[in-house]
């Protein structure tokens, strides 16, 4: 066989999660007026006569996204449902519905069930939203979870990724890369603990950077903030994958460069003193590249976000800039340094 | 422990799919008035405005769903597409969008990716259905699909499973049994080719059946004469898990009774001779038990189905009767037969 004629197969991770996902995508084009908006932002837009929806959906997999020896049945039922929720806020639109469908192995049992339902229930009543359905069926291996979830919008209030403008301000809510830290301290735990099983968990001084990564909560309350004050986004993202890939989206979406001020990143002290003494790494590496957080990531002008200063646990991290600015991240110290994401890449995990 | 405090497990078989499923959900009640209809039909129902939605949600597990030695990817993608529009139309709806989430391991490459996908697509358009979002992620195992979809309907139109009244006719589409069938056959070509590799698999003669197990059709059609003739159902569902099994659930959420005629229940030659010349089972048992037929079944007033008999590839198979009269099935010399439900039950499989 020639060189030229010679099939060559190409490895899925060459073109990443999201390279992949608009390659195979690329050729579907929309057949019915109601699909305003399909694959590539935090959720679809849909409008069917005079209200208009969005639509997101996750897939959880065991040893992949959660590891059963430390994560609690109820903490990851509660979760699941929270990523899903997270994404209909990113939109600026209030969750109605979810769907919620499982493949597991026959290791579980109806009271382990019992357990992650209790924790989808528990969410689903704090957010107001409601199951309506899904699909259980058997695994021959570990827990798939995936979920679908509906909400409602305003359609002139949805916030998008592409809206981003020049001089915009660019604004997180909470504080970020304590998910990230307390993942890394329950893999430690678990490792002392699968080395002599008498070793129990030392998780007491790290109770808030723990539940950040098995309870975290969206921002419903932000979403709320807006509505109080009027106020609308330009472009709006939640930090699943870290705030680098993340801030990389609204960037690209709207065609446009930005600066970071490391100074200005929220860091809860909890995580500024894990990250440092315990695992010897930068805390703002954590926010950037760990991913999970759940918050929200906006950019709006000087005067819109006068409105909600000081009504909202938000801050300011940075400007929208012209494209061939790039992304840069200065340093308390004035240094800049290229921005390059790091986030959370599954293909590349294996 | 003494007998009465010991922790007591339970297996998630001792309730099957359904039971447990209405089990976990038990104590979710809506708290939005977009919810009309929650766990338990073919879809959930939504109200936004005053637009009517159903959504229904599937997942496809490999190894429980689907073999891959002999699934081709391009008929994967389109038959995961298609069973879910089925329970669309199940609802006389029509299905306007999906999402789609893949689980996969990294033996996949991008080209064994877009030969799914170009079944995806291919069933969008044959459907008019608009992929808008999904996700996509890496699984240690093998490939689970999740796709859900959000279908339009006329408020007044849908058809739940609920609502067949006594002396109704029980209808049904298309032809039944046949892709049990031709999964017995992919699976014993199978097992031919696993002990000798240089056998290749003899399908020729079973293409009817095997393309009923590979690419299977949602009855778009038969919708579309409703609407053209006037006709809305009582009660509808699609024949997902077998007849046996599906017509119990209209029977159970409408609080009724049915008799079905062995002879009236369409199956086609092909399954017919493969059914007793090769396996030696009767093409009845196929029909009731072997499920993945996605034809629709229906009940409606015998008025009503003169308004469209003849013009859909429609049989009477039996009528809705009271409650105390059981659910039996009749043999062509008159013997009755109490009906149990054997369809396919996930958790019993393992």
């Amino acid at each position: 066989m020639s060189k030229e004629t010679k099939k060559k197969f190409t490895n899925i991770n060459e073109l990443g999660e999201f390279g992949l996902i608009q390659h195979l995508t690329q050729n579907f084009s929309p057949l019915n007026s109601s699909s305003i908006l399909g694959v590539g932002d935090d959720a679809a837009i849909l409008k069917y006569g005079d209200a208009t929806l969005v639509m997101s959906t996750d897939l959880l997999v065991e040893h992949i996204h959660f590891d059963l020896n430390y994560v609690p049945l109820k903490h990851l039922g509660y979760k699941s449902v929270v990523v899903n929720l997270s994404d209909i806020y990113a939109m600026n639109a209030t969750p109605r519905q979810i769907t919620l469908s499982l493949a597991l192995s026959s290791r579980f049992t109806v009271e382990a069930l019992e357990a992650f339902y209790s924790g989808v229930e528990l969410a689903c009543r704090n957010y107001g939203v409601d199951l309506v359905g899904g699909d259980t069926t058997s695994s021959r291996t570990g827990l798939t979870i995936s979920i679908t979830a509906i909400g409602e919008a305003n359609e002139k209030n949805i916030t998008k990724r592409d809206g981003a403008q020049v001089e915009d301000y660019i604004c997180v809510s909470g504080d970020l890369g304590a998910a990230y830290l307390g993942l890394q301290i329950l893999e430690r735990e678990k490792k002392v603990w699968e080395a002599d099983n008498s070793m129990q968990p030392q998780l007491e001084a790290y109770q808030y950077i723990v539940e950040r990564q098995l309870k975290p909560e969206a921002r419903k309350d932000i979403i709320q903030v807006f509505a109080e004050n009027g106020v609308i986004p330009n472009a709006m993202i939640d930090l699943s994958d870290g705030l680098s890939s993340d801030l990389m989206h609204i960037c690209k979406a709207s065609e446009l460069g930005a600066e970071l001020y490391e100074e200005n990143i929220p860091i809860h002290p909890q995580a500024h003193k894990v990250a440092f003494k315990e695992f010897k790494i930068s805390p703002t590496t954590c926010a950037l590249s760990g991913g999970e957080d759940y918050e929200l990531l906006f950019t709006l002008p000087k005067d819109e976000f006068q409105k909600i200063d000081g009504k909202a646990n938000v801050k300011v991290i940075g400007k929208m800039l012209e494209p061939k600015e790039g992304i840069k991240l200065y340093s308390p110290k004035g240094q800049a340094f290229d921005l390059i994401a790091q986030g959370w890449n599954h293909f590349k995990q294996e």
